[in-house]
Order: C-alpha cells, then sequence, then structure tokens
C-alpha cells in the first residue's frame, strides 16, 4: 500500500460512491499512484483541485481520463447512474463562480447524479432569475454557488422550497475578504432551509447534495 | 392585518410547516397577535427565541400552549405527523450544548418529524459515541450541535453515512470567539457531507432536515 | 457658551438643516442645554440617541418636544417643508429593523423631507417585495434598512434605478458578527449604486438622502 | 446569445447607461464578445479591470477602442453628454490612490458626466486642501479616494455641503489590512453626509455620483 | 510588605515620577493598602481606572485625597512642578472623548507638567481647530484624543510640528469597533510623528509626554 | 564573531541541545557562517525553514551535511542519544500535514530522542486511528499535527492520556484561514492535557516534548 | 445515572484524577448530583468555573467542601500526594491574573502536585523576576500566567529551561481584545519549548502539568 | 510643477527635515522627477521603500546618491548635523528586523541625528540584553524594532527610563498574523512610555524620535 496515503478502497462498496482524490499539495506521482489503486479496485476516479500537471501524469497512464479544465476536476469513469428521482440544480450568480459551480457539477455527474445548470442569474438582473424559477422547483435540491456579497442563496429560498446547500466563493476584492462575506451572509441567511459548505467547496456541496438524494432512494425503496 | 408583519399565512398551505415567529427584539403582544392570526387560519404555531415573558402573555390568551424552558420556544398544537421513512438525530456533545439540540427537536416535532435525541457523546470520551453508532445509523438526517472546538460533527461523519447538518453554539470562552471557532472548524471539516448552519441556530438546522425528509416523502410517493 | 460643546448655531443658516445632538454618552442636562442654545437661535431641535431620561429633562424645559420611543429621537419643531419634487423611500427588511428604519424617517422629517415608508419586505418572501416596486420607483432616493445578511439593498437596486444608500443593522445574532455581515454583504453588493452608512446609523442615510435632495432642489431653481 | 453571461442590451435604453463588462477573471475573447453584443445593439462600451491583454485583443476587432492605463479601463465611444448642471469632483490625496481615482473619473465620463480632478491634496499639507475649496463647493457630488487611514473625506464634508461619496483604497501596509482601515475610518466618519463604497471600488462611487445627477436632471425637467 | 503587590517604591526617587495604583480589578482595600505604602514613603498617589468605592475607601483614609470624576482618577498630593519649558496640549474632538483626554490631563498634572487643554475641535468643524493652531503651536508636545474614525491627530499633526501622541478612544458605534478603527487609522496615520498608545490609554499618553519633557530638562540642564 | 548573530555555543553545554539556525530570511552565506561557529565549538547543527540554496551552501563546506527536503531540515551530525525511557509520537492527519510532523521529528531526532510515526490517521475515517492506540500509548508524549479543522488533537487526547502537543498546519483554504481555524479549534479543545503551538511551528512542539522527556531523565536519575 | 451527564467514574481508576466538574452553565442541583456519584464511587471532587451559589448547594449536602473564591473552584478531598520529585511553578504578572494562576494551582493541588506559587514578577520590574530565577529552576514544570501583552513566558523561557505552559488572561482592555493580544503574543513566543492553553484556563496548563509530573513518576518507576 | 505631486518644498526650511519620497507605487521616472525639485531647492533626498531600479534611475542623474539596500532607502546628502545633546538607540531583536532598524536609522542620519545601534538582543537570550543596559541608558530616546511576539519594547522599557517608539514587523508566520499579534502586544504593554506605531514603519519611528530630539534643541536654546 502507498506510504503517503492509506487509500480507503471499501468506500465504494459501503456507500456506492468512490474515494474522491483532493490533489492540492500532491504530486502528480502520488495523484498517479492512488488512481492506480482505485483502478486496481474497479472503481471510478474522481480527483479535484488538479492542475494540467496532474492531469498530464494521469492521462499519461491512463488514456481515458478527462480533463475538466474550468472544474479543475479529473475523472475516469463513472459511477453507474443514481435512481434519485430528482436532479440537482446547480445554480450561480457570474461567470466567475462558474469553476465553483463546475466543481459541484463534475462531482454529482461522477457520483451517477443529474444535474441542471442554471447560470448568470445574480440578484441584480431579478428578471432572470425568476424566469428560471420553474427549472429550479423541478430540481430536488439545490446547489446555489455565490461570491461577492453571497445574496443569491436568500433569494433561492424565498422561491423554491426545497434543501439548498450554498456554497460562497472568494471571488470579489476588498470588504469581500476572499470569501469571508459571502460566508457570512450564506450563514446569517434569513431564508431557513438553507445550510452552508466553506468557501469554494463545490465538492464538498455535492457530496451533500448526493447524500439527500440517495437518501431518497433509499427511503423509495 | 398587523401593522408590525404581514404574516404569511399560506405559508403552511403551500408547503407543509406553519410560520414561526422569531420573538426576538418583538414584544409580547406582538407575539400574542400573530399568534393569534396563525391561529384564527387553523395552523399550529411556534415561536423561537421566547423568554418567559412571551410564554405568559401568549399562554395568558391560548391556555394550551407550551412552554419548552430550555429550548426558549413555544408551540400551539403540531403538524400532521410526517409520513417520513425516518427519524431526524439530534446529537450533542455536552449538557451546555442543550438549548440549541432543544430548540431543534422542539421545531423537528412541531414540524412532525420523529426524533432520535443523543446526548453528552463528546469527542474526549470517544467510548460514548461509539456505544451509540447504530442508533445514529438508523437516522435518516443528523444535526449534531457542539461548542467550543466544535470537533463532533466531523467524526460523526466519518462514522454514519447520512447528511449531516452541523450546528455550532456559542458555548464557551476564550478562544472559542462566541462560537466562531466552532463554525470554522466545522466549515472547514474534513468530513464531506456536512452542511453547517448559523451559531446556535438550531431552529435552521431543523428546517434544513425537515426540507430533506419532506424531499424523501415526495420522492416515495 | 457651553463648556461642554461649541454649538454650531451657523449651520442651520448656512445649509438649511439644524445641528444635531448625538445624545448618547451626554448628561440630561446637557442635552438641555445645547437644545436651549438652539431654541434660542430660533432653530429647530433633533436629538438622536436619546432615552427617556433625556427626554424628560427635555420635555420638563421645552413641553412642545416630541419622544419618539421607537426611534430613540426627540424632536421640537421641525425645518420648513423642502421643496423638493421627490421624496425619500425608506425601508426595512423586518420589524427588528424598525428602529433604524425609524431613525431614518425622523431626521428626514425633522429635515423637511417627504418620507415613503415600505416596511416588511424580505427576501425570504420576494412578492411582498415585488408588490411595492411601483411605490418604491416614485421614490427620488431610497434608503434600505437590513440586518442579518443583509441582501435587501441588492435586490432593490436591482429593481429601481435611483441612488440607494444601504444601512446595515446590528439585528442578528452568531455569524452576524454585530452587523458587520450584513456591512459587508452591501459594500460587496453587486448593484451598483449602492452606498453605504455604517451599522445602525439611521440618521448618516437620511443625512446622505437630505443632501441629495437638496441637490436637486438647487439643480431645479 | 453569449453562454457566459446573457448581457443586458435593455439596460442603456431603460437606464441611460452603458452594461459595463467587469473584466477581471474574463478570458479576453470573452470581453471581447460582449463587446460585440454592446457594439451590434449600437452602445458604447465601458470595460473596467481589464489589462493589457484584454484591451490588446478589444482593439483587434475595434480599433477606436481607447485604452486608459492607470485607470485599468477600455472604452470605445460614450454616452451622450450628461444634462446635469453640476460636474462631480474627483478627490484624491495621493498618486498612489490615482488608479482608483481615475477608474471613477473614466466611468463617469463614459456615463456622459462632467468631471472635476482634485489631486494630492491629503491631510497631511492641510493648506493645499484648503486652496481647492472653491472648486470643490461648485461641483454637485464629491468622489473622494484615500487610503492609509482615509482623513480625507471626514476632512472635505466639513468644508463642503454635498453628497460625497468615500472611496477607500487599498493602499497601505501592516495596520492599512489591505483598506480595511480606510473603510471603517470612513464609515464611522463623523462627517454625516458620507456614504462608503467597497475598498477600490471608484466605478461604484461612479455609479453612485451619475445616478446623483440623474435625478437632478429629472427633478429640473 | 503587602502580598498582592510588591510596590515600587524606589522609582519616585529613580525617575521623578510616583508609582500609579491601576484600581480596575483591585478591591477598595488594596488600593488603601498600596496607597499607604506611598504615603509611608513620602510619594504622591496617583490612582487611574477607580470607581466611586475606590475613591470612599481611599478618602476615609486620606481625606485630602482628590476625585477626579470624569477622568475616574484619584490624587493625593503631586510631584514637584517640572522645570520644563513646555506645557503639554491635550486635545479633544467630541464631548464624549473627555473622559480619556481628562485622565492625560491629572496624570500630567499630578507628575508636575503643565497642560493646555483644547476640547471640542473636531475635523468636522475645521474652522475651530484652525482657530487653536496657535495655541497648540506654542505646546512642546500634543496628546490627540479621538474615537470614532479618529482623524483629528492626522489633521492637527499637519498643523503642527511637534512630537504628537495619538490616543484612541472607545467611543463609537458599529464599524468602529470598539475603539479598533480608531486606533487603526492612528497608525496608518499618512503624519509622520505621530506614536500611538492603546485604546483609551489616556495614562499611557501622558507618561511619553512627560517621558519627552522631562527629556527636555535633562537636555537643557 | 559573526555581526549578524550573537551565536549562544554555551547552550549546547547548559541545557543539552544544539543551538538551532532558523533560516528564513537569512542569506545562504550567513546559515554557513553561524554553522561554522556552531561546528568549530563541536556541536550538532539544526537548521530549520531551509530551502536548497541554504542547503547547497552549506553542504559545499560540510559534504557530511544532509537535506531533509520535506521537512526543509538540514542536519549535521546530531546530539547524543537520549537515555528517556519513551519516545515521541508524531501524529498525523493528512499527507499535506507531513512537512510539519516531518519537522518534529527531524528535530527530535537531531535532539537525539527516539520518534514513532503514525500518519494518515484522519478523523474521517476514524477505524485507521482506533487500530494505533496501542502504538500512540506506548508513546511518552504525542505531537499531534492537523491543519483544516484541527480535530484530531482532541480525538487523540480522549484515547491516551498523555501530554499532547498540538500543532496547526496552515493546510487548508476558506474558512481556514491559513491554519487560524485550526489553531482556535485545538485552543478550544475539550481534551484536557493538549497544548498548543504557533501555526506550523513543528520546530516548537518538539522542543516542547523534548524538554518533557529531559525531565523525566532528571526525574529518574 | 444522571440524565444531564454521563459521569466517568473509570478516569480516576484509570488515570489518577478525578473527573472534573465544569460548572459554568450547570445548575447548582446538577453540580451537586455530580458530585454526588462521584462521592458515591469514592472520589475526590474538583469543580472549575464555579460560582457562590454553586459552592452553597455542594457545601449543603457536603459540608466538608472547601470554596477557593478567588480561583472560583470547589474542592472535596483530594487525590493521594503525587509521588513526583518535582513541584510545578505559578507564575503570575500582575494581582488581576491571580484568579487565573489561582485555578491552576488549586487545580494541581487537587490532583495531588506541589505548587510553588510566584507572584507579581512582571517584565516592567525586572529585577523582580530576576530576584525568583532560583526559586523557579528548582521547579520542574512552569505555568506562566499573563495577561495584556503576554511578555512573561518568552522572558522566563530564556531564563528558565523547562517545559513551560503558557497561560493568557483576558485582563486588559483596548488592544488586549479581551486576551486575543496575550495569546497570540505567547503563540509567537520566540522561546521555544513554550506551549500555549485557551485564554484563562488554568485548568487546561495545571492538566498539562499533571501529566507531565505523572510521566517523570512513571519514567522513574 | 510636477503633476503628480505637489512638492513640498518649504518643510525642510520650515521644519529642518527634507521631504521624504515614499517611492512604492510610484514610477523611477517619478521619482527622479521629485528628487530634481529637491535638489533644485538646495535640499538633501530621502528615498524610502525604494527598490533597485528606482536607485538606478536617480543613480543615472544624481551619481552621488548612495543606496541603503537592506534599509531600501536613497539618500542624496543630508541635513546639517543635529545640535541635540543625546543620540538615539535604535534596538532590534533578531536578524531577520534589521529592514526595519535600518529604515529607522539610515533616516535619523538623514535628518542629522546621531544613531547607537544595538542588535540582536532578544529575550530569548535576556543576559545579551542585560550586557547593553548602560549603553542604552546613554541613549535620549529609543527605537525598539522587534517582530513575533514584540516583547522586546516591555522589556526595555522596564529597564530604560527614556521615551520608546515600539516599531512592530511582520517578520514572523502563523499567529504572528503579518505583524498584528506583535503591534497588538506592543499596544498593550504593561511599560508606560512605550509609544507604538505602524508595522514595518521604521521611517515613522524615525520622524517621532527626531521631533523628540529637536524640542530638546528647542528647549536647550
Amino acid at each position: 500500500m502507498s506510504e503517503f496515503a492509506r487509500v480507503d478502497l471499501d468506500r465504494a462498496r459501503r456507500c456506492g460512491r468512490p474515494e474522491t482524490i483532493f490533489c492540492a499539495g500532491k504530486l502528480p506521482s502520488e495523484v498517479v499512484a492512488i488512481a492506480g489503486q482505485l483502478r486496481a479496485a474497479g472503481q471510478a476516479v474522481l480527483a479535484t483541485r488538479a492542475d494540467e500537471a496532474h492531469f498530464e501524469a494521469v492521462a499519461g497512464v491512463y488514456p481515458e481520463a478527462v480533463w475538466h479544465g474550468r472544474a479543475r476536476c479529473i475523472t475516469i469513469g463513472a459511477c453507474e447512474p443514481s435512481r434519485a428521482k430528482f436532479s440537482v440544480g446547480v445554480v450561480c450568480a457570474g461567470t466567475a463562480d462558474l469553476p465553483v459551480a463546475d466543481e459541484a457539477a463534475v462531482t454529482l455527474e461522477a457520483f451517477g447524479q443529474r444535474v441542471e445548470r442554471v447560470t448568470d442569474v445574480g440578484v441584480a438582473g431579478l428578471h432572470r432569475l425568476l424566469g428560471e424559477v420553474d427549472r429550479l422547483r423541478a430540481c430536488g435540491v439545490l446547489v446555489v454557488v455565490a461570491g461577492m456579497e453571497g445574496t443569491l442563496p436568500s433569494v433561492v429560498a424565498g422561491l423554491v422550497d426545497r434543501p439548498l446547500v450554498a456554497v460562497p466563493t472568494s471571488v470579489g476584492y476588498g470588504a469581500n475578504l476572499g470569501g469571508i462575506s459571502a460566508l457570512l451572509g450564506m450563514l446569517t441567511s434569513c431564508g431557513s432551509r438553507v445550510t452552508v459548505v466553506n468557501i469554494d467547496n463545490g465538492f464538498g456541496a455535492a457530496c451533500a447534495a448526493d447524500a439527500i438524494l440517495r437518501l431518497t432512494v433509499e427511503a423509495a425503496g
């Protein structure tokens, strides 16, 4: 077994999702080695926070690896499609928030969930958002990504009565404080049902949404 | 209609949950008036962040009102029992966190959900927590309440593969910073599936858990 | 002249507004003395951040003094009505923000401006706000008061194309940080035209709105 | 329509100002595409937070594009001149604050407003500022830009009785905290009529000043 | 010797100033005991951060003790008058800052220095300050006390070329952050020669000013 | 003697440990010069926070120097082996924390202590940690290194009754705040016996553990 | 068993120290009940953060209970005297820090350790501290308590080569930030061997010192 | 006159010190132009926060310019030697703080003051500092520079009874917070007579020390 990480090969068996490789701070060779253990165990691979050097090293060994550039993710294969009745709406206020929204969407798809993307619906142009309400209400869970003041989750929660995971992003400057303002805004949101994950943590929001949908499958079973 | 709040009488009809009265900063007479509007519309009442003066005013008019002292909540009636297959586990590290855990539990019961309480299972005595794992795994969603360094949600998420809503509390002193330390710890938790609500916001965590269970009902329908 | 404050009796003559007495930290007798200087100069009096002891001391000498309890203001007389074509919309998300909105409104009326109040239009119930858009668009300037995550000004700025002064309030708990979260959210607001004053500073927002309307009078002159 | 941003072509028609392109985080090709949509609709273009790569890409397609290097702005054409009676004074404490002051000035001119520049009038050399008071009083609105401790807006507000928008800058070091000190100083300013925008947000201050002057035009109409 | 504090009776002999008793957190009986040791050694007494209970206990034993209520200081006797050629200007922006300015002034007088008080010269009314410049320039050292955004020291330093000790006060609200804003503003002041002490630390500023004047005496000797 | 640092050659004689060279901010030539003084006095050398340029300069003069790349340490020789009965357990939650854990381990070995490494035992996979409890209980002191929310020391302290020094790391992002979250979490840890050192300060933790073991030697002597 | 806390009666048997009752937030009756369980198991009782109401309730049932007022601790009995060769030095900078130093000392004595108290040795009067160095060097471990800027542990660590646990206190005002300044100062201390516990946590420092001395007993065994 | 800065040529005449050029954020050509105005007026030049590009540009025109690399200062000529009886002690805890101490020393020498350098006297090796006390007591003013926890000024102030200006530096890591810890420590220092300037502001400390010595000259005159 690799000396730098005890890979949890049982996780996919236990809970239906592959172990994810968090690439930040890992050498390309380390990422390749962990991917190899997962592949040897017949599992799909999802690697987040990757850069192109990680991808090139992985693709050198596994040519079927896919590079999701804006999301900074590598995937090899995917889980079986979820039997969940609902998809996850991944909502995003501005173009600058797309990398985080993409990380959430790539993760959900790697986990076998269906994703509905709704993009560029910031509160400054409220009519755009109102035009998407029906599409949002058809989703089972919402992942709402927003930087700057992080208003969007509050507004969406007022319009759509679903579990909503808010993701603050570090997009912005000055009083944005690297995403802290968006984070605080979401935490103090008047809209109940809103829960929050760490700044830029599209992956974590996807995990939470995935866990909710898997519960619905179990409940429906 | 009351001049100080436009009560949203349609909410219960629309989404199955009563409008909640947030008592902090409201006069007892204002709380009574809002409760009156809800009762007139045939709805249950849940009032949070109440103090005894609020309760006495409400109980003067509605003798059937119930006072949940440690939770600081008033209830009159409750929603119909949920048809959800799962209960919500409300987990709590120390006795000092009980008021927040109670707020979550009272809210969930007012919304018609079943609650499983697990108390005094801090990480300092890990054997206590390990002894409760089976009971936790039987729940559909977990609300995990913790003050001080807020470690408990991470540990529980490593043991139980369910959606988990973490609630930091303001219990502690010094570097606890009024709950900020617990909040930051939960946000940066290595355990995916963990989402977070505001400090001491047992009510918000309950709303999120309730929304998840109602989705399972809809999915199973 | 009083030893504890050099009252600027020329201000009203110079700029059309009375000197305002900031009562916090002043003895009732000091407030009475300053009010006396203003009255002796034939000016109206506006005292902010007053408590009942301040009011009783002032009313003992000037029975015509008016107590605006929720706004914590004392007024004696008022300026001449403004010749401005527009009124100021004072908008407020929740009942808990009313004291700050009231301070803004009392100040504006003491300065002779007309005020349009719009109350309880938080983003959690967006339909209420959308129902008030016409009334808001008829105003010349908007003062938008909000606590918690401070979302309201962004949303209003997306709907109404007017100068907008945002006032964060200290209403909230936990990650609200005494109003800092609302403040940061407003500062990073995506909605341009939004400018911000200090937490709970309804008076300052009123001064800014008043200055804008007086400029319109001068421009129209 | 571009897939990365729903350009709001109606804005110029609705409110007299062109949609602005915020370049930070956008690819040069994305900026060119949005500019193209605006030009196709017959509108002027203002792009802020641009770098030279953005400009070169835009100028390759629109040779008439102008590069405002210190302001980091690109303009193509401009709005019709405003009919406002007053100009906007853009005031600045030190040479290091010029980029932010320039962003405000370029924005105002792109919106058709007249700008009066007053530069290098910090409080350390108060005589320089006092020598400019008459010029400042002739303006209708003031945009005052300052870094370090952000004293200048307070002092100017004590000298000139006009609406004043303060812009903190990130210029400084140490206890300046990247502009937070200047921001806090301006927010707590004793000078009423002072409102504040985000750190380095010369664009936002210009929008607020523009909205005030357009109101004066409407009032005078 | 008292068990709760080793009083440094040599300090007055060594450096010309009495040991000062910081009363906050001390029992009245403890303050009396320390004062007794100082009196027994023939020294003057200065006690700061005292409340009335401290004073009453001291005055019960030493009827000649003087209570400086607004400064919250007790004095018994004073040092010999300083032979310094200059006095210390103690400058203060608003009435709310008087307690801190008084603490500085009482301390300086207890140390034998001459004090020039200049009060209510905030930057919002700059003409008042400009009218006092000659009096300020006649002082050898300036102690400038200011709350809110703490602008005053920067402005004074631009007008008067003397060593200047700035004292931020906790007066204010909201973004004032209990004096942190004023502190940061003073630290980042563009005016060189400005040095800063802790929030509300009028005593420390007085010690620094006293040390400077005693150096001038030694230099002139 | 070098002009840039007075090397304390007596320390090794006095207390059994060599003077350590903190390389950050020092030129390679300065590090070589200090190492030369230590070698001339017959002492071992430990240099921390070194980069490769430091190592190459040192190795050019002392070919026996050893480069510990991940720990960023240089050693030449080592102290005599400690006579301590116990080893130090150096525990680490994730691969990203290895550089800090390595700095602690290299330092301890340079000081002559025995080290037991336990790696990749984060709380997300609690079974891994539980499998190492016996090995941890055999150690005399534990150095527990963790980033993100810093949960690990609390959990280990609940399992192993030994002095425990917690080291927060700057590994993480967003609400991690560069290690502040982990630091605060460890400080507020419910597990008594936990003491904390600065973020990323593996060296300081090693010094504390070394001092404890040397005390046990003295006690047993 | 009590419903509000699962008392860990095995701890004393397992590790030689009684379970400690943290009274803050507990009712007097709850404290009495937990004390009863401990007494029934034949154990000593230590209750920290108690107030007089807690003590009176306990003393009503256990007249042998002792009230340590300044330390805010209750004890009933004590552990057997430690066989450790060394005592613990509890060092304290000013009289205001005595409550925290007392909490450490009472805890250590309840755990059976010997305590050496050194009081009022702040760095402002360095000669006092230098006069106590021999007494400090005779101790095996030092607990150094300091508020304000928290300098004392650094200085003591430079003089005495022993494990040193630093305890910041919340004593101070303004930039002290409720103890945060002292905490940060201690964490960044240049003196190696210094480890830190939470603000005002005399109990935690005592636990760490106790664990170190018990290790020396085991090593010597 | 240059368009980018109104150089204050009267300052040297008025107050005996040259105008200083703060180079950060200025182009080399701008620095040359300002230097030219100063030289044309017959004044000495001091430029701080310069880099080598600034120096090379200046030296191309003024070959007599001197580059103080570690201090990042350029000087051309100097003021006349001060007639002050005392020198300024510039004290520094570690080698990493030398750049800031050098900036203070270069500034003082450019202003004509005599400087006494005392280096590498941190509190971890107290005996080194105690060996320098006589040299420190011979100075009239002390500038004490320290990073990390910033302990040195407190200790020096306890040993030497002179005005003392403390300069925190950004040297350190982790809980050092870029110098904030040292800054807070110095502000809360128990040692009276300590005043503080901004992080890394050696120049400001030198200005304050210079102003004190010039006052002693005026007093002695």
